[in-house]
């Protein structure tokens, strides 16, 4: 199973609120709806926005009335806004909609229904090649992973964080698949807890033994020698490198550069953004403070009524903190600039 | 209402697990009831465990059915050992039981109803101490804080970490009852949430404004320039000025070195362990992993069913990021061995 489909006009997703308890599919046939499902991260993970993305363009399409070409893409247009502003971070939500309105104005579309047939075409396309990407990504980051190591990941970047397979966690599952025994240091991902909820989850049905631990252990674990690499995915990379990953990347960063530990970031081109030059520029959504809030033990909140929180989801993991990036078209090292232009490149 | 007090043979302290719904005092009159209560974190704070290390002594001192000295040195001598078992790594848990067998072995006290009324005494004496103390150390970090900071703090070091008062929160009330404006961003600290439900409950009650915030957040916002100054306490400090504290508190110190921010400990000086050369030598106490899975949401938990964790309980944080450790006989900052010498035998 995909994390996200295409069927018969329906954008088909698993509703990752629900996991790891209860596999529930959601359907949409409204691109407003899909881009409610990304605020709402019934889907998250930088390359899974961007499916999201292509689909809620390609359903856009079918929705229209209009019966011209120029009718059409103006709703596109006005569809494109409606999904650009489901979240602000990851580029690859911005990628996917360029995308397809990159195709709906292709000169040789040159009715209506030439567009909504190219458009549901590309959207799958998209979903398509991502799985393919993910693959390659997983590929050339196995290389940088040792028989016998201990990982320490952050948040979710596996299956469901992509279309199929993941981005650093689809890197721990390629050398899992290669034979090479490896131990998961899950940080649980506070708040929404992605790690204790989702990449334990994928671990378990990969048979990869892990641990869940408070994100807050993660520099223990690597000060006395228990965790041999760290790895991230990323929403948004910078020209020259900077990172913007979920909250917490930062501070994991720092305690790996602390004691020696390489740092990699697995990122599908489509989540580099050569337009920023670097992080500084990166927008960085804070959600509702509820996320802090509503956890609870044994049926109780846990913080005092009334409370107030802050709830940055995002944060941004300078260039210097990062030993490589890997990407489908190669790993690329400092200084970052021209091994990211090349990747990006390649990937046209 | 103090965290822990004497009442005609009884040790009382409020249920910090209840914490922040209900206000719930427990009562014991053995001295095993106490050091369970310290493993189970009814009361938790190195200085508290202290104050309840030495209550818990002197109830094994009543219990006690000897009729000779001696016969009452030998049972204390084994509760002393129970006590000392109930956690590993606070230095004042140790501490108060030495300061109490110290008091019981006085060749002035000739009979065991002497050496009982004694340590009753003492214990009293030690938990009146703390409060005067943790003033003093408010008094002395206050001046490290100006009018209009943002303070990041973790765990929970107020009334509920000592007998009353407190050391880092302590510092924080005492600039606040100065006059000073301040906000605290209130690190939630994972896996026990001290954070979120103590201190936001203690600063409720000051009329101190503040955030909880994830701990994977602070990195953001000193990162942002949106927190001043970094304030915590510690279990136990070094000889050479390395402070184990709650976990994250290493990943924390990174992030405020990493942008400038000057990092505080507070602890009063029988926090200091100067027989510790530095911080390796600390034991490093691993909890429940039940302590990172148990947590819910809508009633659900959180991590699949099976998951396993680890929980470290502390990390220790290397003194070079420690900007000085604050004591209630003065500001000791690097290189810190000769300070810390100085601050403790100031104290004895």
């Amino acid at each position: 199973m995909r994390t996200i489909w295409w069927e018969d006009g329906t954008v088909k997703m698993i509703d990752q609120r629900q996991l790891p308890h209860e596999v529930v599919i959601a359907e949409f046939t409204d691109h407003r709806e899909v881009a409610r499902s990304i605020t709402e991260m019934y889907i998250r993970g930088a390359p899974a926005i961007g499916a999201a993305a292509g689909f809620a363009m390609a359903l856009a399409a079918l929705e229209s009335t209009a019966t011209t070409r120029e009718g059409l893409l103006n709703d596109l247009e006005a569809a494109a806004e409606t999904v650009r502003a489901a979240r602000p971070t990851a580029a690859n939500l911005f990628w996917a909609v360029d995308r397809m309105l990159g195709v709906a104005h292709r000169g040789t579309l040159t009715d209506a229904d030439a567009v909504r047939e190219a458009l549901v075409a590309e959207a799958q396309a998209l979903a398509d090649e991502d799985v393919e990407i993910s693959k390659r990504m997983g590929a050339n980051g196995a290389t940088l992973i040792n028989d016998g190591d201990t990982i320490l990941h952050h948040c979710n970047t596996g299956a469901l964080a992509t279309v199929d397979w993941g981005t650093a966690l689809g890197v721990i599952r390629m050398a899992h698949e290669q034979g090479k025994r490896i131990h998961v240091l899950v940080d649980e991902t506070r708040p929404r807890l992605q790690g204790a909820r989702l990449t334990a989850w994928e671990l378990q049905q990969y048979g990869i033994p892990y641990d869940i631990i408070s994100d807050n252990a993660a520099g223990y674990f690597l000060r006395t020698g228990q965790a041999h690499k760290v790895f991230f995915g990323a929403d948004r990379v910078a020209a020259n490198g900077d990172v913007a990953n979920k909250i917490g990347t930062y501070m994991l960063s720092l305690a790996a550069r602390d004691n020696g530990v390489p740092a990699y970031a697995v990122v599908p081109t489509s989540t580099i953004d050569l337009s920023l030059p670097d992080g500084g520029h990166i927008p960085i959504e804070e959600r509702s403070p509820d996320e802090v809030l509503d956890l609870q033990r044994q049926g109780r909140p846990l913080a005092p009524a009334g409370a107030s929180a802050r709830n940055p989801a995002f944060d941004v993991t300078p260039h210097r903190l990062v030993t490589a990036i890997v990407t489908e078209n190669g790993v690329v090292r400092p200084p970052f600039g021209p091994g990211l232009q090349a990747v990006v490149a390649a990937a046209r």
